[in-house]
C-alpha cells in the first residue's frame, strides 16, 4: 500500500506533517509513502525527524501550495503543480492507494472531482466529520463538500457514512439519522422530505429525523445532511466551542477566588478543550472518490497527521470503496440508474 | 395598546405567564391585556399574584392548548379553540395589537399565517432569534419559520431583521451578514448565491457572507439564512451548550481537588449558563405578520414572559410593521411585484 502525503498542507507544514509521518513509519511499518512537496524544505525535516533515506518514502516534488486564503478554483487553475493536484494525480494513476492532506478542503474536493472522479454509481463524494457527543462521537456527512445536494446524494451519503462507521469506527450496526427540524417524517424542507423516503428503504439502521440539539446527546452514530447545512452545523459548533472557552476565561478571572478555583480544577478545562480536538481522529475522509482521500484540519498536529494516515490505511485495508460500490448497487441507489437516467430528485 | 397573552403556553403555564404578566402590569402600566386561557386555572394565579380584577386585564376563555408534543397542523385542525388560535383571531380582528405566546412555535407560525396573514408585500414571515456572542448578542433570521426559502424571502428577512435590530436592539446602523460556507460571494449554495445579489442592492449595511464559526465573535448584528439552516444552527448551539455543561460537570467532579476548585469558582459557571439564557430577551418575534407576534421559549420563566411583553409593546410603539412595509416598498423587494408576478428565485 502506498499513501500520498501532502507535506505542505496545513498551518504547521511541513514540520508537523513530517513529524507525523515519522510516527506513522514506526507505527504502521508496512505502508509506503509518496511524500509530495517542496523537496528542499522537506529535506530539512526528514533529517530532523531521522527518516531521511527511509526506503519506504518516495519523494515527489511539487512546485506550489494552495494557500488556505485562496479560492479553491482560482488556486487549482493557477497552480497546476500544487501538492494537492500532484497527490490527486498519484491517486488517479493508482500510483497511490490513498492521499492525505491537511490542506485546502475546497481545493481537494475540486481536484479529486476533476482528476480522480467519483466511484462508479456515485454522484457526489461527501465529507465525513467526526464530532464529540455525550457518549463518545458521531459522524456528520456531508460536512461541506456539496452545498447543493439531491435526495439521491443524501441516500448515498447514508450508505457511505454507515459503512465508514462500521469499518473505521467499529460500530456493528450504526444508527443513521437525517438532520431535520422536527422529529416526524413530515417535518423538514423539500430535500429532507424526499430524502426521508429514500433512506427508509435502504438496508441501513435508519432511525428517522434527528434534530440538531439532540445529536450531541442521543447516541445517533451517523447524521446525514446536505453540505451547506453540515458545514454550518460543524462550523457553528467550532465557533461556539471557542466562544465558550473565551467566556470561561473571562468569568474565571474576574476575581482572585475564581482564579484559585480555576487553578485547582485546571485539568478539567484541559480535558474539556480536548473534547473538541480533532487530533484523535486526524482527518475527514472524502467518501465516494475513486481512491481514498483524507482531509486533515488546517491546524493539524503531528498526532493528527499520524492518525489521518492511520485512517487512510484502514480504509484501504478494509476495501471500503469496494464495499461502498457493492452496497450502492445492492440498494439500487445508483446515480443515473433511475428511469430516463434521471436521479431521484 | 392591547396585548393578547397566551396564558397556557409553555412548560410552566399558567403560573409563570401570570407571574410575568404581574411584573408587566407594574413595569408597563399603560398597556391593556387580553389574557387567553382556561379561566378556571387562570383565576387561581390571578389571585395568587394579586392582579385579579385589574381593569387592564380582559379575560378571554380558550378551551384547549396546543401541546408541545403535537404536530402543528394536527393540533390546529383538532383544536379550533386553542389559546394560540384565539390569540391569532384577536390579532386578526385588531382587538389586539400584539400577541405573546410561550407556546408551540410551529402552531403559532401556522395560525398567524392562516388567520392574520402576512404584511402587504411580504411573502413569508420569519422568526428572529437572539443569540449571545463575544461582544453582546446577534440576531438570527429566519430561525425556523420557513424551511424552504426563496432569495426574495432572504432579502425581506434582511430588511425586517435590520429594522428590528435598529428599533428594539438600538443599533444605529446594524451590520447584516448572509450565512454561508465561505467568505467570498461565489461561495454558498444556489439560494445564498442568488440572495447575495439581492442583498447587496438593499439600503442596509450588508457586509457579505458570514460563516457559522465567526458569527459568535465577529460582531455581525443580523445573520440571514433560510429557516432550515437557521433552526439547525440555533438548535445545534443549544445542544452543544447543554452538552458542554454536561462535560464540565463530569470533569469538575472527577476528584476532590476539582470539586473544591469548582466550588470556589462557582459563580463563573452560573454566569456562563446565563449567557445562553433566553430570559433577558424573552421571545422571538415572528416578523412579517400583519400584527406583532412574539413567541417565547417553551421553558419561559416569569421574567422571560415579562420581557416578551416588553418587546411586543416596543414593536407596537415603534410602529415596526409600518416601517417594514415602507422599507420593503422603497427597496422594491415586494412579493409578487417582479415581472410577470414571479418573485426573484
Amino acid at each position: 500500500m502506498r499513501i500520498a502525503v501532502d507535506a505542505m498542507g496545513g498551518d504547521f507544514a511541513p514540520g508537523a506533517v513530517i513529524e507525523g509521518l515519522a510516527s506513522a513509519l514506526s507505527d504502521f511499518p508496512t505502508y509506503e509513502y509518496a511524500l509530495v512537496g517542496d523537496l528542499e524544505k522537506v529535506g530539512f525535516y526528514l533529517e530532523k525527524y531521522g527518516i531521511a533515506g527511509d526506503p519506504r518514502i518516495h519523494l515527489v516534488n511539487a512546485g506550489s501550495v494552495c494557500e488556505m486564503s485562496e479560492s479553491a478554483t482560482v488556486a487549482l487553475r493557477a497552480k497546476k503543480d500544487s501538492t494537492i493536484t500532484v497527490c490527486a494525480k498519484l491517486l488517479k494513476t493508482k500510483e497511490a492507494d490513498a492521499m492525505v492532506t491537511p490542506g485546502h478542503t475546497g481545493a481537494t474536493v475540486a481536484a479529486t472531482k476533476v482528476l480522480v472522479r467519483a466511484l462508479p454509481g456515485i454522484d457526489r463524494p461527501g465529507l465525513v466529520a467526526s464530532m464529540p457527543n455525550q457518549r463518545s462521537r458521531f459522524l456528520l456527512m456531508d460536512a461541506g463538500a456539496n452545498p447543493d445536494s439531491t435526495p439521491l446524494n443524501l441516500a448515498q451519503f447514508a450508505i457511505m457514512g454507515e459503512l465508514y462507521a462500521q469499518y473505521v469506527f467499529h460500530k456493528a450496526r450504526p444508527t443513521v439519522g437525517l438532520m431535520s427540524v422536527g422529529g416526524e417524517d413530515i417535518k423538514g424542507n423539500d430535500l429532507t422530505k424526499a430524502a426521508f423516503h429514500l433512506l427508509e428503504k435502504l438496508p441501513i439502521n435508519f432511525i428517522g429525523n434527528v434534530e440538531a440539539d439532540t445529536v450531541f446527546g442521543s447516541g445517533v452514530d451517523v447524521v446525514i445532511c446536505d453540505g451547506f447545512v453540515g458545514n454550518v452545523f460543524l462550523k457553528g459548533a467550532e465557533g461556539l466551542a471557542r466562544t465558550t472557552v473565551f467566556w470561561l476565561k473571562q468569568m474565571l478571572t474576574k476575581n482572585a477566588l475564581r482564579v484559585v478555583g480555576a487553578l485547582l480544577a485546571q485539568k478539567a478545562f484541559v480535558e474539556l478543550k480536548a473534547q473538541g480536538s480533532s487530533e484523535v481522529i486526524g482527518g475527514a475522509p472524502l467518501l465516494g472518490v475513486n481512491g481514498i482521500c483524507i482531509i486533515g484540519h488546517g491546524g493539524s498536529t503531528p498526532l493528527a497527521v499520524r492518525n489521518a494516515i492511520r485512517i487512510a490505511g484502514e480504509c484501504v485495508e478494509f476495501g471500503l470503496n469496494d464495499k461502498i460500490v457493492d452496497k450502492i448497487n445492492a440498494s439500487g441507489m445508483v446515480h443515473g440508474a433511475f428511469i430516463g437516467g434521471k436521479d431521484a430528485q
